[in-house]
Parts: structure tokens; C-alpha cells; sequence
């Protein structure tokens, strides 16, 4: 596997495209964005799981129904959720447009939106600029540069991915392009994920390694443990690269089910690093759990603690707040075989073993503000029990994340 | 039921007292709290369910073991927790110290601990102190302040509450004090709460009142989510009281047990008022659920948003993030059912209604704004489907919340 440019057009049959229409008047950045396939895709979706879902989660849904896609349009600025009637005809009036663009079925347009909830969607700022997003298509990587400006709210960063691997001889690619700051936990949260990949597989198996992907990524980052009304993590295969269809889980499937997996851990990482107002990506490393599933629910919990997070923010080796929050994570185990370590994730500072069977270890205050120093901070921390392991991703608590959310509506 | 003077020196046969040992090098306040019963009182208690348990909570665990205490002892700045064996020697130490004072038995006496965990107690500044502390005894309000300020950690303000009740034509009176300011959350956290009362009742019954009590009030208290190793809620009961005992569930029963819950109740909203860095008190009142136990994981659900409690902080009403906070709550309800005011507590500035059937209401962002400016707000909530309502509170999430806890350990 190596790794390409041009985000969501890097593989064959794509193009994409952004511009601003002015959802919000105070608007600056472009805030609609298109990805169109020149096929008909094979599609595969994961949605938030609130039950609370935004219109265009709605429509979304019945739109993948059939597990065919050619487009998806997505707006920032406006969350389109919690809007009612006139919410469901906004975003499927936003299908509509699109699919006029190219004179196919509003049922192969996938909608996305993200920003404020509970405020009604300018639709007339979208028809008005419909022609304008067209035209914005382009194959190459502006044009993937433009539709993930657009999709972004208060990301600080850039997030994507391009991957190829080979397949048989066919040099098959997965472009990737994600939004998300605030409301990322488990089950995914204000996420839109955008996968585009030219490989020929079975809905089945492209729904399988997406479910898994998002598994072992987005569903393993936590900032703020809200959960958004609007998540999407959506993949369109072209088919386009030649490939054998890959139509059961042999060799080819492993290879591709792996690339995607490593895109979505690549953009899930990125959006814990930027967790809003967060000065620190944190990986939590579980090791010595009974099973995956404690470990990842063990890892969660220290991922998700305020007072861990906050005592990263002030680099301060409080551990205990470590083990605490292992406690109340719901999964049963001995406090007296636990041990925690900090390391740098460079690996140039070092680690420092903080805590063995439970209790404190004396360690240099110095090296450990060494290691909490830095900008990726990883905590390792071994069970003591069987072989279970996963990692999760979060990020400090900082002033700024306080500062962003405090006053985002108005 | 009135509001009396004199804290868990109020009821008879009580007397209480702090003083300063040095626990922590640089305290410069009262670290030392003990509170004594002339009599051996019938006692029950809720502990942490953090598996991680501090030793003066395994401890304390055991000696209640039999309904029966003479004495509290306990210490602020550090928790004696993730301590090893050395921890669980330090606690014994501690409660047989206090027993030597008065030449009972260390069983009658409970340990309670807060403050930095993984650190080792010095036990010796407790050896050192404990005749002073039982020349600190008293059995006026001087006592029960010196104590409470003994207990108190961030704690910005001091958690008291006293009050009286007739039974039969008996004065009985309920004391009582707590910290906690941090670490608040359902099934409790590191909030110490001790309660005297002279009434006499049994202690089936005692228990029972008590575990009501805290479900009604600290249970439905969030500051932070984190679940500490050390929380404690202990009643003493006297029996000096005179009355009639106690041993069913009539009349007399339930004054006591009503008296108790609005003592705790006080103390759990004083708790989410003092949370750290707080602002403001949010009361969210959750009607309309299918039950009762529905309505509390929802008012606990949006109690808990970290996005909800930002925008409380920059009195912005986002009532998105409440709608969305209820959606991934885990309880099911139709969104399209669901109304949501906010109003002040004071009621001097009215109710604006924001939400109606899901959907958002125009209102007046400057009549909004007069009720967020408040130090108490109240986010009403009505589910719209059956008659279950429970109340939860919290408080807003500040600049001052991450500085508090960015930097605590150090």
C-alpha cells in the first residue's frame, strides 16, 4: 500500500468540486460541495446512531437503500436538523438539484449536512448556486481540495487520505476526504466521511469492510462524548480500476478491507488531533484485557475522561485519574494487576511506567514532563489479565474547546 | 419542616471538629475532620461504584459491616487511593487512632479520604495531630464548620444543611455536610457527605431512606462525568431524639425520610452550583417520559452534554444540542413529540418556549439571552408521551474547569 494524492479524485471515474453559496450570510469559506461518478457506484453507508437524525441522515438512508450511488452533495453551515417538514423537503430538494445537474434519479444523490441544528436550510442559496457547483467539478485534486473546504465547520485541518494497492496487476486507489471537530465518540458523531475508491466488490463486502473500518476508527475517537444528529461515513466503488470483482473474502478483500481501514484510522486520528481547541492527540493503548470489545470499551473510558483530558492539557502525570476512569468503564477487572505507562509517541523521549499492580510508582517528574510535553502522547496501559487489546484516540481539554462551543449558534 | 442552625452538631449527642496536620506540605487550611456520637448510633452508607476503590473506602465498607458507628474520621488532600497494601494499613491507622481517643473500638469508627490519588498518606502527620483533634470537639456550630472545612478540597463554597422535624410531639433533627466539586456524577463521585440525626429508627430502614435520598439528589448530579474512587455518603443516627422508634414504613417514616431527601437534595445542588469553574446552577426538568427511570437517564443525558453545558456557559440557547443530547441518551422517544422551554429559576424573567414538536420556535434572542444571563437556569422538557418527570442538575462548563483540573496533581 502507498500513499497518493488527490483525496476523493485520486480514483478512476470521480470528480468533485466546492463553492461558496452563502448558507450562513456571514459565510467566508465555500460551504456546498459535490462528488460525482461517471458510473453508478456501489455504495455502502454508516449512520449516526441518535435518534435524533437530521434530514439529511433521513433521505440519506432511503437513498442507499438499494446500495447504489452516483453523487453526494453536502453543506456546511447548516445542520438541517430538528427543521421539520420543511427540513425533509430542504434536503431532498438538495438531491433534486444535483441530480438535474447530470439527468439521473434523485435516488443516486446522497445529502450531507453539518452545522448549526434547528435553524431552517436557505434552500434558495443552494438552487441559486447549483450551476456554479456543477461547473466547480474537476478531476483532479483542486477539485478534491475544494469539496473538503467546503464540507469543513470549525476543523482547523485538513483531513484526508489517498491510498493504492495492487490488486491481481491493477493498481486499485481509495481517495478519502472527512470533516469533525466537536461531537466525535463512539458510534461516530458531527463526522462526514467521504470514501470514493475505484474498486470492483460486491455491496456486501464493501458494507462489511466499511463496518469494520469505522469500528476500529471513528467509532475509537472521543472528544467531547456527544453524539451528532448528522454523521455520515459514506463510500462510493466505481469499479473503474479492472479489478477481479471481489466477491468473497479472499486475498483481495484481506488487502482492501486493510487499505480502507488504515485511511479511516488515518482521518480518525486526525480528527482527534483536531478535537476542538485540542493542543494533543492522545492515543490510549489497552493491552492484557479479557477480549478486543473490554479493551476497547476500557480504552473509551480513559479516552473520554474530562479529568484525564483536561490533566493532559496540563501536562501533569495525575495516573490515578487513569485508573479511576478504568473503574467506572463498566468492564470488571483486578485494580491490583493494572500497569500504566506514558511515552511520547515520537518515541524520542522515551517511557516512563508510572504505575505497576495498581499502585504508584516513583518516577522523575522531569521525564514525564518530557513525554506530556510533546504534541502525541500515547498511554499504555496493560490489563494484566488475558490478551485483549485496542486503541483509542482523544485529545486535551483545553480553554479553547470551552471557548469554541460556548458561543457557536450566534 | 424548618431549616435550623448548627450543621451535624444540630441533632443531640453529636460533636464534631477539623484542625490542620499537614497532610499536604503546602495546606494551609483545616486538612483533619472528625465527627463523634456520645452514643453507639445505628449507621448506613452508599459507596462509590468505582471498581477502583480508595482503602478508606474498602475499610469503611467493612466496619459499617454491622450497621453500627461511633465516629467519622477523615482527611483531605490525598485519597489513600491506588495506595497497595501500604494505603489499607494507613486507613486501619487512621480509624484505630480515633478509636484510641475515645477507648472504643476501631470497628465503630469509618474512614473517609479525598485528594490526590496514588500518592501514599502520611500517616504520621495524622499520629502526630490526633490528640489536637479530639481537643477540637465541639458541639456547637464551631465544631461542625471546623470539620466541614476539614472535608473541603476545590470546593468553592461550604455544603451544609439542618434541619427539624415533629414526630409525635418530639423534635427530631437531621444534620449535615459535604464536599464535592468535581467528579460528580451518577452513583456519585468524589463528594463526601456525612449525616447525624438524633431520630431513632431502624436500620433497614435508615438504609433505605438513605438510598432513596441519594438517588433522588447526588445521583442526579453531573459536574464532569468522571466517577471517583473515594465517594462516601454516611448517615449516623442517635436515637437522642426521644421519638417513638422508627421500624415501619407509617407516618413517621416518611417525615424522616422526606426530611433526609431535602437535606440531600440541598447539599446535591450546591454540589453542581460549586462544580468546578461553574458559573451557573442547571436544574433540567425532564416530564412527559414513559417513567420515571426514563426521564432520569434523559434529564442525566443532557445534563451531562459537554456541548450543552459550553453553550450554558456562553448563554447561548443552542437547544439543538439539548434535542440532540436526548437522542443519544439511550432511551427511546419520538423527536417529533418533544418541547423545550428555558427559564430562570427566579422566575422574574419568564419562559421562552424554543422548541416545539421537535422543531424550532422563532423567539426572542433578547428575552433568551435575559434568562441565560442568570446565575440558576431551568431547561424544562416535555417528552410528550407518558406522565414520568425526573429532575437532574449540573452546571456549566468554563475557562476555569480545565484551568482547575489542568493543573491539580502538581
Amino acid at each position: 500500500m502507498k500513499e497518493i494524492s488527490g483525496g476523493v479524485c485520486a480514483p478512476k471515474g470521480f470528480r468533485a468540486g466546492g463553492i461558496l453559496c452563502g448558507i450562513k450570510a456571514s459565510s467566508k469559506k465555500r460551504d456546498l460541495a459535490l462528488i460525482y461518478s461517471e458510473k453508478l457506484c456501489t455504495a455502502a453507508a454508516v449512520f449516526t446512531t441518535n435518534q435524533v437524525k437530521a434530514a439529511s441522515v433521513l433521505i440519506s438512508q432511503k437513498h442507499l437503500e438499494d446500495g447504489k450511488l452516483r453523487a453526494i452533495i453536502a453543506n456546511s453551515g447548516n445542520a438541517n436538523a430538528c427543521t421539520g417538514e420543511a427540513g425533509i423537503s430542504a434536503a431532498k430538494r438538495m438531491a433534486e438539484l444535483a441530480a438535474d445537474l447530470f439527468a439521473i434519479s434523485p435516488k443516486q444523490v446522497a445529502v450531507a449536512s453539518t452545522g448549526v441544528i434547528g435553524v431552517p436550510l436557505p434552500i434558495a442559496a443552494v438552487e441559486n448556486s447549483i450551476e456554479a457547483l456543477g461547473n466547480s467539478l474537476s478531476s483532479d485534486e483542486a477539485g478534491h481540495m475544494a469539496a473538503l473546504e467546503a464540507i469543513m465547520t470549525t476543523d482547523m485541518r485538513k483531513k484526508d487520505a489517498s491510498v493504492e494497492i495492487i490488486l491481481g496487476e491493477k493498481p486499485v486507489r481509495i481517495g478519502a476526504m472527512a470533516k469533525g471537530s466537536g461531537m466525535i465518540r463512539p458510534n461516530m458523531a458531527t463526522m462526514l466521511g467521504f470514501i470514493t475508491t475505484d474498486a470492483a466488490i460486491s455491496q456486501g463486502l464493501l458494507d462489511k469492510a466499511l463496518r469494520r473500518a469505522a469500528n476500529v476508527s471513528f467509532n475509537r475517537v472521543t472528544v467531547d462524548g456527544d453524539t451528532s444528529t448528522n454523521d455520515m461515513l459514506l463510500v462510493m466503488a466505481s469499479g473503474e480500476a479492472g479489478n477481479v470483482l471481489i466477491d468473497d473474502e479472499g486475498e483481495d478483500y484481506s488487502a482492501f478491507a486493510a487499505a480502507l481501514q488504515a485511511v479511516c484510522i488515518k482521518l480518525a486520528k486526525a480528527m482527534a488531533r483536531d478535537g476542538e481547541g485540542a493542543t494533543k492527540l492522545l492515543t490510549i493503548n489497552v493491552s492484557g484485557a479479557d477480549d478486543e470489545s473490554s479493551a476497547e470499551k476500557l480504552a473509551m473510558s480513559v479516552a473520554s475522561s474530562s479529568l484525564v483530558k483536561a490533566a493532559m492539557f496540563g501536562e501533569d502525570a495525575n495516573w490515578g485519574r487513569i485508573l479511576c476512569a478504568l473503574g467506572y468503564s463498566g468492564i470488571g477487572f483486578d485494580p491490583c494487576k493494572v500497569d500504566i505507562s506514558i511515552a511520547a509517541c515520537s518515541g524520542a523521549e522515551g517511557e516512563v511506567k508510572v504505575c505497576s499492580n495498581g499502585a504508584g510508582l516513583p518516577f522523575s517528574e522531569e521525564d514525564a514532563k518530557k513525554i506530556l510535553a510533546q504534541e502525541e502522547i500515547e498511554i499504555k496501559i496493560n490489563m494484566g489479565s488475558k490478551t485483549g487489546g485496542a486503541i483509542a484516540w482523544g485529545c486535551d481539554l483545553t480553554y479553547d474547546y470551552v471557548k469554541i462551543n460556548g458561543d457557536y449558534r450566534t
